[in-house]
């Protein structure tokens, strides 16, 4: 089944201790849509600038990913400028030049509005409501989000977690949003807020489930060195709904096998500057590294 | 088989946000091998004064602890007070009251000299070395550390790292040790220091194996309330020594599930002050959560 994921498309300029790479294909539309394609037909829903270059529509085309959503403006494409510290735990925004985003308003195109499976990755929750107005009734609904709409829109967010299936966060935003210090407690105070599946995730640690089918530990893949972590967590969420969108029978028999893709292919992400590695990942790469989790976790 | 457990024997005094406790029985010895007794004959090495309750005493004998290597000495025992954070993962120091603990030289009765399996808990690790240098052939030497040996006794602990088997740390004792910021790259320097087999420990996340048949990747078991923390470490690290002992066969078939009873023992651990918890721990409740540990990874 398709998978409509709407989200930010922009460009990145990223520095680490290593390297420094300009105007990199980025946003966590683009992260997740990639992501997502290696499962099902994904159809993007985004804005860029008449500045946004032909070889990354041209990615999102080797993809297969459906473009009738994204917006071609005129004016210049959301541009993000950040720099890591040389523990990659720690970023700096260096500047946020919002440009055709500023005033994005995601309409989906009629074909769009019956899509079953809806990621609505990091953007302003009132968009993300927004989309939501506009589709019949999705198979299921899943959202992440960051700390900004915590501290700028949290009305905003509380309105939309009531309309998800599923809710994918940080550990540092699901402590700010439920005001506890525990995984366990903050995933119990968030299904209150709505959502059925709570997915937290904890970095270079990991995610973890709680649902219906109680909790599953998911192992992140474990690296060597990282080049840039940027886009992991869409990457993370862009696989989950790609893979559920795909698989047959339940979402509960099909979630946990979805967050182990989604730590796998944001592995690869990791492993490359923006888009660089992930869009060059072959199926085969992606289901050795879900075998080796399977012998990295047995016991 | 049986298990030799060498380290801190001391009255911990402990504050949290909720409660607090005087002169609980702690150490790292103590924690150890109160856990180790779970699946082994464990003989405890170390030192306390003679203001020793005796009602410690008939703890560690109720877990059939051989206390034949533990010296009472006129004078007080090694008594440490903390205070933790509202955030259990922070903790400050408030006393550390030596007595005895200062000139501790642990002897080996002539009946421990051949024990097969061996702890050395968290003390000095010329302490460490000590112990040893009276042992006869062992068939497996773990060793503990803490982030004050890294501080002031690098040299002793380098030549301890060449004896050991195994060497369990934290991670972040493990980056301040290797000057690296990931662990399977600090993992394969502390190879190069010596042990067949290095555990690092990540807290609530879980820990991590690097030994000859590659790498585990161990949960933490979830918990909804951490009532205290403090000897968790400990108790996994005695936990593993323990199940090892027990087990039959080789090692490396051994090692994670030893590390998964550490992950459960520990869990039991921080849901009490001190000792309270795991003293009162019978082998079923250890086998449930070891069950349900299977359950929550499984994919």
């Amino acid at each position: 089944m398709s998978v409509l994921i709407v989200g930010s498309t922009a460009l990145d300029s990223i520095e680490t201790a290593k390297a420094k790479h300009s105007r990199l294909l980025g946003g966590s539309a683009s992260h997740a849509a990639v992501a997502a394609s290696f499962f099902s037909p994904v159809k993007l829903v985004g804005v860029v600038g008449d500045d946004f270059p032909r070889r990354y529509l041209q990615l999102y085309r080797r993809h297969r990913i459906d473009l009738q959503g994204l917006q071609i403006r005129p004016g210049r494409t959301f541009h993000w400028a950040c720099k890591y510290e040389r523990n990659m735990n720690r970023r700096r925004t260096l500047s946020t030049e919002l440009g055709v985003f500023e005033t994005f308003a995601p309409t989906l195109p009629k074909a769009h509005q019956t899509t079953p499976f809806v990621l609505l990755a990091n953007i302003a929750p009132a968009l993300q409501s927004h989309v939501l107005d506009q589709l019949r009734r999705p198979r299921f609904v899943a959202a992440d989000t960051m700390d900004l709409w915590l501290n700028t829109a949290l009305r905003d967010l509380l309105a939309l977690l009531k309309r998800l299936d599923a809710f994918i966060l940080n550990d540092s935003e699901a402590y700010q949003l439920t005001k506890e210090d525990n995984l366990l407690a903050a995933a119990r105070k968030i299904h209150k807020l709505g959502p059925k599946y709570v997915v937290i995730k904890t970095g270079s640690h990991g995610s973890f489930l709680s649902g219906p089918g109680g909790l599953f530990l998911c192992p992140a893949y474990p690296l060597d060195k990282v080049v840039d972590p940027t886009g992991a967590g869409d990457t993370f969420a862009g696989s989950m709904i790609g893979y559920l969108a795909e698989a047959r029978g339940a979402i509960e028999n099909n979630i946990r096998r979805a967050m182990i893709y989604g730590s796998v292919i944001a592995s690869f992400c990791c492993e490359g500057f923006g888009l660089q590695r992930t869009a060059r990942l072959k199926r085969s790469q992606i289901e050795r590294r879900v075998k080796e989790l399977e012998k990295l976790t047995r016991f």
